[in-house]
C-alpha cells in the first residue's frame, strides 16, 4: 500500500502562516480510477497567490477549503495510469496539489519534456510564473521596441522572465529587487540593463537614475511604497499590468493605497489587473516562445530548491513574503 | 477705446484658491490682427480641472503663467474680425480664457449655433464636458447593454452626460451625489436608475443596493474615499476611466490611495486615465452624437449660471470643490 503525505489546510492564516495553519497527515494513496492517471510528485511550487488561495473573501478562485489538500503547482511522474494521454514514467507538471501523490484527470495539467529541463523549472520559468509573465508583459504590457520596462521582484520567478522578454523585445529592462546581491544577479546573470534596490533606501533616486527616459511599462508585482515611487516616473499612456501586489498578502490590515495614483490621470495611464488563467487558449503559444528562447540560451532561470520535505511547506512559503528566497522558489519532497 | 476686463494669475494658490491668489485687470482690448477674430465673452466655464492648471508641476497641459491671462473655455459672439471662417455676429465657444474679450485665430476654438441650444451650453454638455463624458463612457468604459455603470459627480456638467449616455447605449445608469436634492434630479430628471448619497453617511449600503449584479464600468470623477468604496464591488474585467480625481484636488498633503487596490488585481480591472484632448481628432464625432441626442430630447442639462461678473471668479470657481454648485457651473459677464 503506498501512503501519500499530503498538506491540509486547518485554519485560515492571520498575517504570515503558521505551521499550525496547516497539518500534515499521512494517508493511503488513492490508485488511478477510469480514465485517470497518478503522479508520483517530486517537487512543489512555492507561490504568492497562495496567500490569497488560502483566505476567507473573494478572490480570483474559489479558497481552499477548511480540511482540503493545499493547492499548488507540481511536478513529478506518473505511476499508474487509466489516461489514454498519459503513460507510467511520463514527467508532467501541473496544479496538483501539496502532496506526494496526486490523481488526475489531465485538467491543469501538462507533459513535460525533462531532457529540456530539469523537472522544477517546468512549474518555474517554464510553467505558470513564466506564461504570467509571457502575458502580463506582452499582452498588458504591450511594449514597443526602444521603451523602458520596468518590474519589480525582479529576481523572482515572474519578475526575472519579464525583463529577459522585456530584453528580447528590444526594450530598456530595470529591476527592483532587495539587497546588492540579487540586484548584481539581475543585471549580470539576467542581463538587465540596470537594478535598483529597495532595500538601499535611496529606490526613488536609483530608479530615476536608472530610467533616464521615464517608465513606459511597469510591471507589478509588489505594490505599497515600491507603485507608490513609479507612478509620478510613468511616461504618458504608459501600462502597468498589475500582477501580484505581494506587500499587502499577509496585512490584517488594509493597507494604504499609492498617493500618487493622480499620475493615473495626469499621464493617461492604464493600470489592469491580470491572471494568468485568463490567457489559458494560448497557453500553448506562451509555452512554446518560452521554450524556444529557453532553448536558445536567452532566457536564464533560477531555482531556489529547498530541502526538508513537505513538513517544510508553511515555512518556505513564508520565504515568499520576506524575499528570503532567490530565484524560483521549490520544494523537494 | 473698448476695456477688457480680464483675471490674472497671481500666485499658485495653497489649497482652496482665494481671491488675491487672482487679480482683476482692467486694460484696453486687442484689435483682432492679420487672421484673427476677437470674442465678446458671454459665459466663462468653471471647471473642476482649472484648479491643476494653476497648480505648479507636471500636469497634462503646462501650468498657468504667474502674470498671464487666466485660462478657461468660454462662450460669445464675434465682434470684430480678419479671419475667413469667423463673421462678426457669429457664436463661438473654446479656450478662450477668464476675460471679456479674447482675440483668437481659432485654435480650440468652433462656431455653435445659438438657436440649437443656450450659448452657455456649448461651454457645457455640449462642450468640453459632454465631449469629456463621450469619449470616456464609451472609449475608455467600453459600456455593453445589460451593464451597470456607475459615476461620480452624477449631476454635475460630466457626469450627468455619462450616465444619459449609459442609458442610451442600453445599460444600468447609477450616480453618486451628494444631497438628496441633487440625488432626486439625477433620477427623476435625468432618467438615472438610481442614485447614492455620498453625504448620507451610507455610500457603500446604498449602492451595493443600487447595483445588484455589481459594477462593470465605474465612471471616476472624484477619487478618494468614494473610489475606494466602489473598488470592491467591481465585477470581473470591469472598466475604470478616470477622468477626474477632484477630491484631492485642493489638498496641500497627499491624500490616502485607495486601500482596496487589490480589486484590481482579483478582479482584473482596467484603469485608464483620460484627458478630453487625447480625442482631439474625434471632436466632429462626438458633437454630431451629442448634438443629436440633445435635439431628440434624450440628453438633459442643467447649467447652474452666476452672476457677480469677472470678479467673481475665484469664490465661483471654489463652489466646484465643496459641491456648492448644482449642474454645469457658468459664470455669466
Amino acid at each position: 500500500m503506498t501512503t501519500n503525505r499530503l498538506v491540509r489546510l486547518r485554519s485560515r492564516p492571520v498575517g504570515m502562516v503558521r505551521r499550525d495553519d496547516f497539518e500534515i497527515v499521512d494517508e493511503p494513496a488513492r490508485d488511478a480510477g477510469e480514465g485517470e492517471f497518478r503522479v508520483r510528485i517530486e517537487y512543489v511550487s512555492l507561490d504568492p497567490a497562495m496567500r490569497g488561495w488560502i483566505a476567507a473573501g473573494k478572490s480570483y478562485v474559489p479558497p481552499v477549503e477548511i480540511g482540503a489538500v493545499m493547492r499548488g503547482f507540481a511536478a513529478g511522474h506518473v505511476d499508474q495510469s487509466n489516461h489514454p494521454d498519459y503513460k507510467v514514467g511520463d514527467a508532467v507538471a501541473g496544479l496538483l496539489g501539496v502532496q506526494h501523490y496526486a490523481v488526475s484527470k489531465g485538467e491543469r495539467c501538462f507533459k513535460v519534456d525533462p531532457t529540456k529541463a530539469p523537472l522544477e523549472r517546468w512549474i518555474g520559468g517554464l510553467g505558470m510564473p513564466g506564461q504570467t509573465a509571457y502575458f502580463g508583459l506582452l499582452e498588458v504590457g504591450k511594449p514597443k521596441p526602444g521603451e523602458t520596462v520596468v518590474v519589480s521582484a525582479a529576481s523572482g520567478a515572474v519578475g526575472s522572465i519579464v525583463g529577459q522578454i522585456a530584453k528580447i523585445v528590444g526594450c530598456r529592462a530595470v529591476g527592483i529587487a532587495g539587497g546588492p546581491e540579487k540586484c548584481r544577479y539581475v543585471v549580470e546573470e539576467l542581463g538587465f540593463d540596470a537594478c535598483a534596490d529597495y532595500k538601499g533606501g535611496n529606490l526613488a533616486e536609483e530608479l530615476k537614475a536608472a530610467c533616464p527616459d521615464g517608465v513606459d511599462v511597469y510591471y507589478e508585482n509588489v505594490g505599497g511604497e515600491i507603485l507608490d515611487t513609479v507612478l509620478p516616473m510613468m511616461n504618458l499612456f504608459g501600462r502597468i499590468p498589475v500582477c501580484g501586489l505581494i506587500s499587502a498578502y499577509n496585512a490584517t490590515e488594509p493597507q494604504p493605497g499609492p498617493k500618487n495614483l493622480r499620475s493615473i490621470l495626469v499621464n493617461r495611464l492604464t493600470m489592469r489587473g491580470l491572471i494568468v488563467f485568463d490567457f489559458q487558449d494560448r497557453m500553448a503559444e506562451a509555452n512554446e516562445k518560452l521554450g524556444q528562447w529557453h532553448a536558445e540560451g536567452r532566457l536564464r532561470m533560477r531555482e531556489d530548491v529547498r530541502e526538508g520535505g513537505i513538513e517544510a511547506f508553511p515555512d518556505v512559503l513564508n520565504l515568499l513574503y520576506t524575499g528570503g528566497n532567490f530565484g524560483k522558489l521549490v520544494l523537494k519532497l
